[in-house]
């Protein structure tokens, strides 16, 4: 049976006949292998166009900004599954990969659909800073966590989103998504009367709109750039392991009194 | 309770504090964002090194060649894991990831482990070829699948393996794994008596071992670039939904009736 | 770091030590094994209680109605991630739980969620037949699709829903939420201007809440449920593989000239 | 493209009409929905036959017994990712089940294997206890981990596997596999020098193999067993979240100094 309507049952990506791969219209061996880099080749994979010097620069820097962070969740989950079955990499990559919801890495996507709604308000409130302000106060209205701002840690500043406007005016391409994000930071003080650091996750969506990244890229970079991080922590778990440990040490600190029964 | 023994309670990664992202001895903000491409910054992660130029020339290669294949059965593992839940990207990657398996992507684990064997059986066999040719009638006797030899599409050759071994003879990288990996091409058909082609896994493993790459890397480069075929297949399934007429396609070649019961 | 508040740092579901594990309260081997089925444990660990006969007929129902449906997306992603790597069973198993997302299984949630909305506008609207019809038209009016009506193959209706709602009413227990849930039926025939069938995962969500069962278990059923098919299909998969068969047919369904190139 | 060589092209588990849905041969609205069990219905999707009065009990035995130990690690992995996306509980599962890697829930097999191989020396070796302390005796000069015996947490008995043992002994069912299992127990603490408990793994896996239940059904007993944990640990999440904590105090416990670089 087929679920839903039937659309073009067609790819545009990838065609392989036995002496030839078409890849986005090239022939992967004689036009790609050894004269692209693999982040060139997934621009052009994903949009079917080679990036322009800008969206290579800030695509790479997002992807190096989101990499790695530590022990994150995700990374600790990976981590734990690769423990218990260390021949099965990756199912413990898949493990990691999951944790890159909408609460941590997945914001990205919500900070670039909420710039794009700012920059859709502006000429009706007179000004961005107007429009920023406007959205921020329904946010605060309907005591909805705002996309973008507060971080656990980097306060107060996230030093990844300073260094990434500081090279987005640097290189000349801030435009109107990065002021957005400006107007946004003063909105989100002004509102929540104290300043809540803009963080990475909008630092890389205002920058990618700004150099003309498409959004369906902008919400699956974060993923790409997490799959390098918890490659080196599962090497690093084959040889060091501590995905056990960790978990132990969060079993020790919980309670589980009220599990018990009165003893016989 | 901790499973196993404690070993060394610590990470060598990376390290955060509010101010500053430490990451392999570097401060990320400071010294890597803006600096480094994505592939250099894996690797760094990974071994704690920067790349050679043959190191980062073969990793992207090795990235590229392994990114893209077309509808293959993890990308469509993952378009039909999109399509039952849209808002789930994380959970649509993760799917693909998870076919990453011995017999396909994981594969060049495997290879690489093969060519270990050889260069390890020289000096006793004498010779490369003796000890390929050692190596392969032990397959062959067991009856088992020979990795990195044979492709179900590619023959009577893999162009990518071609382009991979032209590419590290001409860079002047090509050592003993690839020459044991060339010896098991001659090997492969001597003992089976046809020739089959050395693939794009084995390609990888032998180019790779030969430029200095860890086996623990090696291992795990076959996933990070799928995920970047993956995240393309899937920025295409949100425009071009192919999701669920796969699965009506593949269903409708399947004989049920061996299901079925006698009708009332 | 902490991601987000700290909140009560204890679980109420299990307790270890050396020589006991307690349950909700229950010793596990003196209490439970031997003298429960799989299917109350289930209910008590979720909700702490035993279920009432009511519960356990119609928890066991909605897991029977929903475990097997043949060759469905989901069950299809887990035999090709077996063919991928038949040593993972867990990774096979997880890709086809990452298809129990909400636009196939993950529906009965969404009924759920309607049900509720029906009932809770009742007093407002007169009665659950206009509150359904107001409900209706707010979808309609929407353009969106209202969960748990239609299916694409059960036409005119799914006889899964006839058949538990038919044992609703039997065993004396179709409530408020059955009759939302046949309101419903009503108001979408009335709407759409044709019958939609309800289908199971509305059936499903009616009479478990109708025997009060609460909603974040309903919304669990349908993954254990699946989670039961998906073991059946992954054991014949061992034994008569067709991963790689579907994804070839599915493969062979697609259009893939538009990523050709211009032939040299 | 095919991979590997296409077998029967067939499934013999379900097959759908718009009107009817026949698994294993039987009308499942008609007779099987209201008049059996989850784990009735799991056994005959996985076997094509209804279970035995034992084969029923040790089922349900099996997967109440390794259904639920706290918060382990797969637990915690589960946890975590439903933290950061709570509305993919699908993902959150899937991670969970991710862990039940050979190490952990997946040792059931091994044990299952290593039953059987135990029982294939017999008559070579002259008794069970022979053969029994041969096999040990290899694993010991192999220096490799016996399956099935040992716990991190349960000592010097794994309750569970007491009350497995004992039941089969009091329904009469223990035969040879359990037998073999006894027989391993003595092997295990005469060559290792120090009694080792055997722990549930063991247990089903010598239980379920005396009552009949097939090979390929004993792997997949603890994914199934585990998901119902998983299910009740994530309603859990949703009411008192502690994913990020767990992880919180992981990380804690971790020694990142290594990774730290000379400030400047």
């Amino acid at each position: 049976m087929l679920i839903g309507k039937a659309g073009a049952a067609q790819t545009k990506i990838a065609a392989a006949s036995p002496e030839r791969i078409w890849v986005r219209g090239r022939d992967l061996t004689a036009d790609l292998m050894g004269g692209t880099t693999f982040t060139d080749f997934v621009y052009l994979l994903a949009t079917s166009r080679a990036p322009t010097d800008d969206q290579r620069f800030f695509l790479n820097l997002s992807l190096v900004a989101l990499a790695e962070h530590g022990l994150t969740p995700s990374v600790q989950a990976a981590r734990m599954t690769l423990a218990a079955d260390p021949a099965a990499l990756q199912g413990a990559v898949a493990a990691g990969v999951l944790g890159c919801g909408t609460v941590i890495l997945g914001a990205a996507d919500l900070c670039r659909a909420l710039v794009d709604d700012v920059l859709a308000r502006t000429r009706a409130a007179g000004s961005i800073d107007e429009a920023a302000l406007e959205v921020v106060r329904e946010y605060r209205a309907a005591r909805r966590p705002i996309p973008g701002y507060g971080h656990p840690l980097h306060k107060p500043v996230d030093p990844r989103a300073e260094r990434m406007i500081a090279l987005a005016r640097e290189r000349r391409v801030a435009g109107r998504a990065v002021e957005a994000a400006t107007a946004l930071t003063k909105a989100v003080a002004e509102t929540w009367g104290k300043p809540l650091p803009m963080n990475v996750s909008m630092a890389i969506a205002a920058t990618l709109v700004d150099v003309g990244v498409p959004p369906a890229l902008i919400r699956a970079v974060p993923i790409l750039a997490r799959t390098g991080g918890l490659i080196a922590h599962l090497i690093e778990e084959q040889e060091t392991p501590i995905g056990f440990y960790l978990a132990s040490k969060g079993e020790e600190a919980i309670d589980h009194s009220a599990a018990e029964g009165a003893s016989a």
